[in-house]
């Protein structure tokens, strides 16, 4: 089985829980994964460490990043920059690990272009019916912002078909264990172990021929 | 998710386990699984039944079903035909069953060309040694006939790089769930979703105006 580690991005709208089933995930099996850190040129907010939830950077050092192809992806939403350290991304790959980035559709596709072996995850709720009534149920948001999250959502909806899995997030606890499963599972991907399987075809010519 | 059955086919170097996998894998989740019966003229030997391990059928019965395309695929071995008729599977697939057809390599591939959406898994020991090991150690055939084999499984390693899945066979219950699994998750792909997401997407659209 392919030992190398895989890039693994996982998107879904806002309200299908990605957060809490990435943050499970990590807990149930820290040896597994590793979850990138995004860089951005916003302000902390009260609670958040440099390192922990992002790199926060200058807006200088974000552009000198570009500038030395140091991000695998990055995009400005509201005048900040966001993007995905490629160093931290790599040196986990070789470890084995698979790094998952927390990233939208934009985003994610960007990264699929320049690495075409990326596993991409789209995480929904059962149904939009069930992702209005979280939004509703937080009851910290207006009639609009609602509104203008399930535009949101829709517009997202437009890019799921070059994602590879739609996982349903229907109860957390299973949800966990298939997105898991999933990627556990990639590892046996043919497309993933042509060199193991050179090796048995070596070996079998050989023994074929009597040795 | 996807409900309806996904065709799988299986197929494995010889003396990889698999016959043993998949009669696991029917024992421990005989409500998901159906197991394809093959069709073919050759005598039946003894304890197996007509309906069971094969349909034997004569020539003629044979040619007919060719004919009138009533099977899947079908091949020519040691002068008696071999072939998966395609009303089981087709009433299985209805019923939401993955159904599974344990055949070789040439098959596989005739199988995927109509049915696209086809799962290929190709099930292999860790290494050829130890195919090699599992060989020698039934004790029942000669040298010459363990380096046809082995030979033949070359052969069939040609084909690997047009599977899906290279699921190595190292544990028995391991690999018997790590199939499942792959199964399973096949479910979530979204190639198999788009009714799914089409669904979600037009209530999103209808939500987001304020209904």
């Amino acid at each position: 089985m392919d030992k190398k580690g895989i890039l693994v991005v996982v998107s879904g709208f806002s309200g299908a829980g990605k957060g809490t089933i990435m943050k499970q995930l990590l807990e149930e099996y820290p040896d597994r994964y590793a979850l990138s850190i995004s860089a951005t040129t916003r302000k902390p907010r009260p609670g958040e460490n440099h390192g922990r939830e992002y790199f926060f950077v200058s807006k200088a050092e974000f552009e000198e990043m570009i500038v030395r192809e140091a991000l695998i992806e990055y995009a400005q939403y509201v005048g900040n920059y966001y993007g995905t350290p490629r160093e931290y991304v790599c040196q986990q790959l070789e470890k084995g690990k698979d790094v998952i980035l927390e990233i939208e559709i934009q985003g994610a596709l960007k990264v699929k272009e320049k690495y075409p072996d990326t596993l991409l995850l789209f995480i929904s709720p059962p149904g939009a019916g069930e992702l209005k009534n979280r939004l509703v149920n937080r009851g910290t948001e207006s009639k609009a912002v609602i509104e203008s999250r399930l535009n949101r959502a829709w517009q997202e909806a437009q890019g799921v078909e070059n994602y590879d899995y739609f996982v349903i997030n229907d109860d957390l606890e299973e949800c966990v264990q298939e997105v898991h499963s999933i990627i556990q599972n990639e590892h046996a991907r043919v497309a993933r172990n042509h060199a193991v399987i050179e090796n048995i075809r070596a070996e079998l010519k050989d023994f074929a021929k009597g040795d």
